[in-house]
Parts: structure tokens; C-alpha cells; sequence
């Protein structure tokens, strides 16, 4: 047995609280390795004739990656407590590992054993339940809809007149966007992420000039009130998005520190290396990268503390938004996100905090920061296997092994998978246009785990390249529209809200292909039922086989009926099965 | 190469800031599978032509343990950003690891690499400056001198007129304690725990009753702050033990919900299962293990919150303690020790927070909560060495080497050492009253990282077993003292007090014996100087060679001077070498 390999940690995604008695306990073993696993457990404090009680339970192979097995299990101790270790078989050995390190036989003494001291039913994680249900729709609000042109600004462009650039403006504003919500309702989304609504000259918003006002050229808060009130009605929740890293250059305090230097009583609000501030290719001040127009906020000053906190409970005080999408998340400290969290969470105790976090993101994932993250590594996966054809689903199914079992379960239910944004190409245009892999993409985002987001018009074949090019202005002319993408992502939509196991209700299954390049796909399944999802991401047809004769298995996308012992699909093909 | 051993993550012992401006970075590899590794690292931000500016920095091999090597670097990155890879090197192959596996050459989008993003200052993990030169000294206060008798509680027996049981009395007090500071300073320690000191019926005092009152038995407010001002004067800091998991059985809000039951206002300050409260061999309440008069405190309950945050405030700011100990504080929520740390630091800075954790303490360990643990590995270890003799020098070195990188280094620099307590049986009684064997002990003790803790008595030879034979009345003729040993102990602290490499002030270097048995050590070293502290722990004379001549090289314990490349040790002889 490869010693070296195996790993566990009593914390973070090796053990975690599912709910207020149940804990997921998980090993990592080196790949093909080990034959089986089971938990050694007991409480600490039961023992008979000096003699401690330890259980046993088999545990599950849940996955494998490029170079591990993961295997977990439940387990519900009787008074919040635990001990355990594992019992590991291969071929060679079978061994007993424990927090103390390997032994033949099972030590006798609890010392020797990983420990949960206390299920504390503050730390079970608790996104909010409706997160996991829910399906959003990004919305760059300058972009979307113009409904009110008395709003535009100086040198507004018609609508869709010209292709978008950094510094031009389309007068998209709320009472567009309120005029399309039945548009939304139809598609099948129960959720909107828009990007920066707050005061700012940018046609992005994401150089806040006051955290406290809407930028006059999207409406007022009147307007925005109706607009969440309009989406409440719908059942669409609304999650903004707040920019705490770094303020706008014309963020008053700053341009205060720019004015005063030394003197100004905002100094400590930055974190400037000397006086007078200086910008340029290297500016003295700390900031987002090297950008002097966005200087980074001292977020461990109780003064911006205080004003970002009181920012964050106004407009879910005073607008009833139902989550804060957290721009550059990482780069803010963890205490301010703690804080952040608990006051938030007083007001609304279902509000649902996401992170923007690119990297590895388990240190703000433990219950008391963040509900999720974006999910690039689901988008990176994405792209590579079908835009950029760089990775074959061999590659794709065990990368997203990996990232599943680098989070708890949980966690990784409500993370927020994506395929684009405001900040990258749009994904037809990732796919060279090329709309049966682009289809394709839609169909693993939105019958995977997580909780899937389009990015307004992908779902209509807008394309367009970097950032501005996929900033372009939605068509609503659906003559302009590929209705039949469309189609296909609202047919999508619809089976995922009325199967719940589509969504994040069970547990998951990852279905290796037989070569490569074969079928991949993956299992769904709670006690009573089982849909497995299978893809052929290759341009050839191809055939998957399974180990127990199919009989009348429905694909509930194509109502098509399978029977025998392997499905054939052609190129880009899929299948949905009620299996 | 061994891949799956290969590991890493941006987070707990693996990545840690040392300073506001240096991080630590670690990684762990197969044992004696890779000959060197580089850190790959730069600023996310700093491209130039396009392409991501990577440095290149060789890692030191800082350790190793039965199945692993572990290597470490400081970085200093200039802008407090850093994204970091690993380039390993075996004799088949050269790889380099990211946050997204394997690759043959270095990846050059900084999406692959690990990621730390800004040094934040309130995330550096800030012991106080003054524990890591501290010693301490454990006192039981029952049980080291009774200096007024008057206090005496009703059946108080003579002063070690016989055995200690579980019920009995000498009379202990804070007097008794004052009288003997001068003995306390000419043995030379400089910090002194106390064993719980509030008003409670047993002799113990962990059954606390009143958290805000001393017990009467060992005196009064005013004597105590007498007591910490005399020990300040002496340069004596002083730690007291808060017992907030459970509270005593008497204790009035317990009272009152036996009474009460449901109709109590005090139900919700513990975990009842249902009414009226029942007692006996598994209480209907959640208590320390099964212990019907220790019913768990609810901590998450603000009110409870309030109320031992009181506390812990209380005895700050109205006696200047400098640090608490938490018992059993692996069963309390980690939100209450990081407001608990906000709350007491925000009155004493520099107060040291020591929780008692059996098993791995990484998670209380981040900087928000604790500033170290009770080292109960380090007991074990050294016990298993020279008390039990059932490992070798070989294992104890790895053992500990394990440990060290377990945890962040700043963190092991302040971690609680301890050979013996009230709970276990006195060191000199686990060595079978071996005198050599207890000596050796407390050299490693005394020469090691972390900060050393004498339990009373222990420095005079006295001997007991499993509690209550370790809590006998401190001998105070001398005649009954073993001398010897004193002048060994107090020898030890001299030096370490005027040598700070032998406390925590420099790098440590783990030296492994030639063969399982042999002599082993380690090393503490900064640029400029080098101590290389010798073991012998086997009963037989053995030589330990080294790969440079020494010529004249000092034993600054001994005085002894070793020339030629060899020193050889008398069964159970040590060398401290000022090498």
C-alpha cells in the first residue's frame, strides 16, 4: 500500500457537518491502490470492561482523479462525538491509519484517533435552501434593456447600433429590465445576478463612486424597489454585486487622500506607502493589481469596516435583496468576511453570499464566510473539453472528481457554476460558433451539481469576443435570436426545476468512460431513484456500455426509449436517463 | 516520482505568514523521493511581453518523518501578492506542481498556480513576543504551600501528613504561594499556571460554581491581586485555567433548571434532551463525557456568551493576569474562541490564549483563536522515549518532526510543552524513579522548541502516580528534595534564559541517528551562530559523528571541550554544543 498517498484531516473537506447530526467523513487513497475502507469510529467516552467501543462501517469510492481514489461515508454519532480512524485493504496489506499514523492492529486507546470533539450545530455550513433549487441569469444592466431613454447618458448609442467598447453607453437601465421579466419567466430562470448597480462613471460600474446611491443612469431607488418587487412576484430572487476591495479613483474618501495627503482623516481608509499619493505604472498605494483608478480599501479599519457593513445591510434592509455577490472576494480579510457574514445573516437568514474567488477557496468555504464561489475550475474544465477540445472526458470527469472532493459535499452543491461573463468571450464564440458543443456545454451545466448561471443572451447564440466584444447589447428581435439554442436550454431548464435530483437533492456518481475519448457521464441518485446523464463529447458516435441490462429506459430530454445494454450516441450527443 | 505523496495547500501549516511582509511556504514529499525542490513564485499582476514574471527560489529539505521529507522557503513578496508553484526534481524526472496538478514544464498563466492573495496584518498569528522565553511552572494551588491557616476548609489535614485522595485537604492557599515566589525566582522560571482558582467545593476547583469568585479556601481578591503583583515585581507572568466547556454541578443556573426544569430561564445555558434533568450513567443533558455534575455549557447562547466573556474580561482588567488556559477547549464552537479572542486581546494585547487539545489543534490554531495548545504529542513522544522506552531516538525525532511541520513554525515556537500535570503520573514515577532517564527528559524539555512547563515539585524528585498520587503536598524540607535534580533543572533554564537559540529565537534542524538507537539531536541556528543539542537515549555509551572536524567546540552545560569529528556519550548522556 502506497503509505505516502493516504490522507485525511478531521476539517474542511475531509469532514464536515451535512446537518446538526450528521457527519461526511472522507480519505484519500492513492489511485487503484486500495481495495477498501472502512470507518473505525466510536464516542470517546463509551467504554466497557476498560475496553473502548469501536464500530465499524464500510466506506464508498466516490470518485477518482488523475492520481487518487476518495472514498466517504455517513455517520451519525449517537451524542455529537467522535473518534475514528480507517481500515485500509489492498492486496499487499491491510493497514489501520489514524491521526497518530499506520498500524497493524486497531490501537485500543481513543489518543491515537482523529477527533471530532462536539457537533456544534453553529458550524453545520447553512447556504440558504433555496440556493441549490435555483437557476440565475447574469444581467450587465447597461446591456440588457433600455426602457426609460430619459435616463441615457451624454452621447447614449442606439440600441444594438454599434459594437461595444470600453467607454461607450447603450442607456440599458431597471425599467428594461422590468419590461422583460416575463422574457426571464419563460426561459425558466428563478434567479438574477446583476452586476454593480451602484454610482459610477464606468459603463460597468465596478469603480463605485457612493456605495450608497444607484447610478441615476440605471433609475433610482424607486425603480430598483419595483424591479425586486416585480422579481419577487416571479419567484426570481436578486443578488448585487458589492466591490469592497478597492473603491472607484472618485469615491469622495479617496479623492479626499488624493486632495490632503497626510492630513486628510481618510488616510488610514487605503493603504498608501507614502504622501502625496502618486498613481502611474506603480502607484504608492496599494491596489487592485497595479490599477490606480481602483485603490484598495483598508478593511481592517473599523471606520470602512463600519461603512461597508452598513452598506451591506441597507439594501437587503431597505430593497429585500436576497444575496451579495462579493467582487475580488479573496483579497479581503477573512475577519472582515466573519463579520460581514453575521451581520448580513441577522437581517436575512437566508441570504445567500457569493465569493468571487478563482483559485482553491476552501479557507472561505468553512460556514463562516461564504456560501459559495464561482466555479472556474468547472468553467476551465468546461471550456477545455469542448471550446478548446484541449482535454479528453477522461480528463474532464476526473478534474471534476478532484474539485468535488476538494470541497464538502455541501459546498459543493450550491457553488456557482458558470460558462461566461462579463469578463470573458461569450461561449459560442469560445466554441468557434460552433452551437452542438456550445448546446452541449448547456447540458452539463445545467444537470450537473452546483448552481448554474447564463450569462444574458448566450441563451439566444449571442457571440462576441473579450471583454467589451461580450458586452454587447441583448437582441430582442427574435429574428436576431437562435431560438432553437433557446429551446434547448428552457426544455434544460424546465427538467432540471421539476427533477430535483437534476438539481442538487442527492448524491452524485462520477461515470468514467471506457477509453479517453469514450462516453462519460454521471449518476444522480437518492435511495428511491437514480438519472444518470451520459455524454459523448467527441464528433464521432460512440456507445457506452452498462453492466446490467437496460429495459424501456427513458431519456427524459428526448422521450426516446433505450433498451439492451449500451446506449449509442453520435457526435456531441447525450443522453438523459431515468436509469 | 511519487505524485500522490506530493502535497500542498495554501492554507494552515503549509502557508503561513511569519511577519507582516514574510510568508513560510512548506511542502511534504515522499520520504527520500525527491532531491530538491524550488519554489516557483511572482506577483499576479507583474507580466511583461505578455508573459507572467516566474521566479525561481530553492527550498530547504526542513525535515522528515517515517513516510515523508518536508521542505520549506521564506518569501517575501513585494507587493504582498503571491502565486506559487513547486519544481520538483527527482532521479527519474523533473515535474512541476500547481493547485491544478502535474506538469512537465511550468504552466504560464498564473490561473494554474497556488495562490496567496495579500498578506493581510490582522491574519499574521501574533503570540505574544513574551512566551516564547517563557518557562512555566504548574502550580496546583491546594497543594504547594498553605500560608494561612485560618483559611483552612473544615477536615484540612496536616501538611503532607498523608497520601493526596480524591476528597481530602491540605489547606494550599495564595499566602503559601506568596511566600515561595523567591523559591520560584531562584529556580528560574517566569511564568507560573495556576489549576483553576474560582470558588468550587472540590479540592480540584474544576467543578466551578462561581466563576466570578475566588474560592475562599486559597483566599481572597485582594490577596490574589497581591499575589500577581508580587509575582509581576519578580517578572512572573501569570496564566489562570478557565473552565468554560461545563460548569460545576452547584453552579446556580444549573440549580435552578434541576429545580425548574422547562420553566427555567436558564434552560437554554445548557443541552437538555428533554425534563426534568436526569442524572446517572447517561444524564438526559449533554455534560463532559457521561459526568452527571459537569453539564455542558451552551456557548452559541448569547446570553452564556455574554457571561464567560465577562469573565474572561473580569480577571484581566481587574487583576492583570496575562494569560488563560481553556479547559477541554476542543468542545467548545470556534465562533466563541474567536470572539473570546477579540474580546480579551482588545484589553491586554499581548495575553496568551492556551486551549487544551489532545489531538491535532490546526483548526484553533489559525491566528483567530488560540496562541497555542497544551503539545500532548511532545508528552507522549518524550514518555514513549525514555519513560516507557518503547520507540527509538530515531522514531522520537521523526515523530516530533512530524509534528513541527503539522503545525506553522511561529505556532510550534509557542506551543505548550509539558512532561506532567495534576492528571498524569509524575515523570519521575513513569521513569520508574530512573533519576538519569527524568534528567535527559528535561533536557530535551528545556532545549526544545516550544515553551517549557514544570509541574510543582516535579523539579525537587517528587513522585506519585495516576491522579490523585500526583497532587502530594510540595516538599518543602530540604532534606526531602532532591537537590540534584533541582540543580539540573535550574541549570537548564539558566541556559536557555541567556541563550535565546536554545529557546525559540532561530531555525531548528532535526539530526537523526546513524542507526534506530543511536545518538540523535537538533539543531537551533540563526546566520550567525549554531547549538546543536546531543542525545543519548539508550543505556550504553554511543558516538555520534559529524561531517565537519570540530575543534574546540564547548558543552555549555557541561563546560567539557570536543575536538576531532566525533562525540561520544556516556547511556543517557547529552551534549548542549555551542557549534
Amino acid at each position: 500500500m502506497e503509505k505516502s498517498a493516504v490522507y485525511h484531516r478531521p476539517s474542511d473537506n475531509f469532514a464536515y457537518s451535512i446537518n446538526k447530526t450528521t457527519l461526511q467523513i472522507r480519505l484519500r487513497t492513492k489511485k487503484a491502490d486500495v481495495q477498501n475502507v472502512k470507518l473505525l469510529f466510536g464516542d470517546p467516552y463509551i467504554w466497557e470492561n476498560n475496553e473502548w467501543q469501536i464500530e465499524e462501517m464500510p466506506m464508498t469510492l466516490s470518485g477518482s482523479d488523475d492520481v487518487f481514489d476518495y472514498w466517504q461515508v455517513y455517520v451519525s454519532p449517537a451524542f455529537k462525538r467522535l473518534r475514528y480512524g480507517f481500515k485500509l485493504q489492498s492486496d499487499a496489506d491491510t493497514l489501520i491509519y489514524t491521526e497518530k499514523g499506520f498500524y497493524e492492529t486497531a490501537p485500543l486507546d481513543t489518543d491515537f484517533y482523529f477527533c471530532i470533539p462536539y457537533l456544534h450545530q453553529n458550524e453545520v455550513f447553512d447556504a440558504p435552501d433555496w440556493v441549490k433549487n435555483t437557476v440565475w441569469y447574469q444581467i450587465f444592466p447597461e446591456r440588457f434593456a433600455n426602457g426609460d431613454s430619459s435616463l441615457d447618458p451624454k452621447d447614449t448609442k442606439p440600441w444594438g447600433s454599434e459594437k461595444p467598447a470600453v467607454n461607450n453607453f447603450f442607456g440599458g437601465d431597471f425599467a428594461g429590465i422590468i419590461q422583460h421579466l416575463d422574457y426571464l419567466v419563460d426561459l425558466g430562470i428563478n434567479g438574477i445576478y446583476f452586476t454593480p448597480v451602484f454610482k459610477a462613471y464606468s459603463n460597468h460600474k465596478y469603480d463605485t463612486i457612493d456605495y450608497m446611491e444607484i447610478d441615476p443612469q440605471f433609475g433610482d431607488k424607486e425603480t430598483l424597489k419595483r424591479l425586486i418587487a416585480e422579481c419577487h412576484s416571479r419567484g426570481i430572487k436578486v443578488m448585487l454585486d458589492a466591490v469592497f476591495n478597492h473603491s472607484g479613483y472618485y469615491f469622495p474618501p479617496f479623492q479626499d487622500v488624493l486632495e490632503k495627503g497626510e492630513q486628510s482623516p481618510y488616510k488610514e481608509w487605503f493603504h498608501p506607502h507614502s504622501f502625496p499619493l502618486t498613481g502611474g505604472e506603480r502607484p504608492n498605494y496599494d491596489a487592485f493589481g497595479f490599477v490606480e483608478s481602483m485603490p484598495k480599501l483598508n478593511t481592517a479599519n473599523p471606520e470602512v469596516k463600519d461603512y461597508l457593513l452598513t452598506v451591506g445591510k441597507y439594501w437587503i434592509e431597505e430593497f429585500n435583496i436576497d444575496g451579495w455577490r462579493l467582487d475580488v472576494a479573496n483579497e479581503i480579510d477573512h475577519q472582515f468576511w466573519r463579520e460581514f457574514r453575521q451581520e448580513v445573516r441577522s437581517i436575512k437568514s437566508d441570504l445567500y453570499i457569493l465569493g468571487e474567488i478563482w483559485h482553491d477557496s476552501m479557507a472561505w468555504l468553512r460556514g463562516d464566510q461564504f456560501d459559495g464561489v464561482m466555479n472556474y475550475p468547472f468553467t476551465t474544465n468546461i471550456k477545455n473539453l469542448l471550446a478548446k477540445q484541449s482535454i479528453t472526458g477522461q480528463e474532464f470527469i476526473e478534474n471534476m472528481s478532484k474539485v468535488y472532493h476538494n470541497y464538502p459535499k455541501n459546498v459543493f452543491e450550491v457553488t456557482f457554476n458558470l460558462v461566461g461573463s462579463h469578463d470573458t468571450p461569450r461561449i459560442l464564440t469560445e466554441c468557434e460558433d460552433d452551437e452542438q458543443r456550445t448546446k452541449l456545454i448547456y447540458t452539463i451545466l445545467l444537470t450537473f451539481m452546483g448552481t448554474p448561471c447564463l450569462y444574458y443572451g448566450d441563451e439566444i447564440g449571442m457571440s462576441g469576443g473579450a471583454d467589451p466584444g461580450c458586452r454587447e447589447c441583448m437582441k430582442w428581435n427574435e429574428e436576431d435570436q437562435n431560438l432553437d439554442m433557446k429551446q434547448h436550454i428552457q426544455r434544460l431548464i424546465n427538467l432540471r426545476t421539476n427533477e430535483r435530483l437534476l438539481a442538487n437533492d442527492g448524491e452524485i456518481e462520477f461515470l468514467l468512460p471506457d477509453s479517453p475519448n469514450g462516453i462519460f457521464g454521471y449518476r444522480k441518485y437518492t435511495e428511491d431513484k437514480s438519472i444518470v446523464v451520459l455524454v459523448n463529447s467527441t464528433d464521432t458516435e460512440k456507445s457506452y456500455s452498462f453492466t446490467e441490462p437496460l429495459s424501456d429506459i427513458k431519456d427524459i430530454y428526448s422521450g426516446k426509449t433505450y433498451t439492451g445494454s449500451s446506449v449509442t450516441l453520435e457526435g456531441y450527443g447525450f443522453a438523459i436517463l431515468n436509469y
